[in-house]
């Protein structure tokens, strides 16, 4: 296995397999098939045997998957094989919807830390944290080692913050602001933005 | 211009263009050229110019683009020259932050109703609305030909609510929820899952 050479595509469609697969052991289901897992995912069989194969031989001929099996072997993989510390920067509405979002129980996240630049918004306490100043992020970031961030702030404050987060050594940022943000080749960076979606989608109605 | 012969990766990078040329104009910025626009969005002048081809001539040799015409163009593609009814399932917090989210001004979309099946929500006002009841969705997306849906309910009602859309007649979901949606072929999906959007990029760290 050679991390430089697997398509960044097939990377990105490892986590909807591993999801997927925790859904069907949480039902009890020990075993499956390409085919099954295709038929809950919407992709062929043939394309899911192909990218699991690229990292080695998880199945065999007939008896398909174990699904603790793959599930270890794709945790390992994407590394979610242990709990990663994430900063939330912008204690917005979907900052507070995000601190108090359950769906990073068992995917291998939990938030560690959440910043704002608002004077009446930092102190405030969202769930177990207290909103600390955006002034603070480097040295917290840093002292604590958090290597991920989710980036909530609007589209103006966003690519400052950015520079900020890359300073204090992230490496990896979902970035929720309606913008690109321009950051050295060694940081990843995952948008979401809901109108882009939409509007990728407009294109075929 | 045949829509069928575009390849999706470069109508998934359209929306991404015209957030980057829409926040030039609202800089008073007139014309930009495929170098520029590349350094906003991180993508090559030679993919961009490429990418943009596919749809006419847009741009002269040494002048640039118009930013204005561009984004009239992109636009008209992308089928948001028009503003979309949006059907919102789900008001639990990432609802609510949909329901009060700026963002979707002045990019081709407004929420027009939102329903749970939360009898504590239901009647509960959000914004300009009055959470509906989940059981009225197909006759209510129906009467307002809603083409467009956001799911924001838990993974284990996620599949029956999409099935209730698909019957109302909904063609594009934009799908919060954390699991894959089986829908008919001519129904478009796109999913937003921070959790799974992170994992693709803790492969890299």
């Amino acid at each position: 296995m050679n991390a430089e050479k697997i398509p960044d595509i097939i990377i990105g469609r490892l986590p909807v397999y591993l999801r997927a697969l925790q859904r069907m052991a949480d039902n009890g289901i020990k075993t499956t098939s390409s085919q099954e897992l295709g038929e809950h995912v919407g992709i062929s069989a043939a394309q899911i045997r192909k990218d699991i194969s690229q990292f080695g031989e998880f199945g065999k001929q007939g008896t398909g998957y174990s699904i603790a099996y793959l599930l270890d072997k794709l945790r390992e993989i994407l590394k979610v094989d242990r709990i990663w510390d994430v900063a939330l920067i912008g204690a917005g509405d979907i900052g507070h919807a995000l601190a108090n979002y359950q769906g990073f129980q068992n995917r291998g996240f939990r938030i560690a830390a959440i910043f704002d630049n608002n004077k009446e918004k930092i102190g405030e306490k969202i769930g177990d944290f207290v909103v600390q100043d955006t002034d603070k992020i480097v040295e917290t970031i840093k002292a604590a080692n958090i290597k991920i961030a989710m980036l909530t702030v609007p589209a103006a404050a966003a690519q400052s913050v950015a520079d900020k987060l890359v300073q204090a050594g992230v490496k990896a940022i979902l970035n929720y602001a309606p913008i690109s943000l321009n950051v050295p080749n060694n940081v990843k960076v995952q948008y979401i933005d809901p109108s882009t979606h939409l509007q990728r989608m407009t294109y075929y109605l």
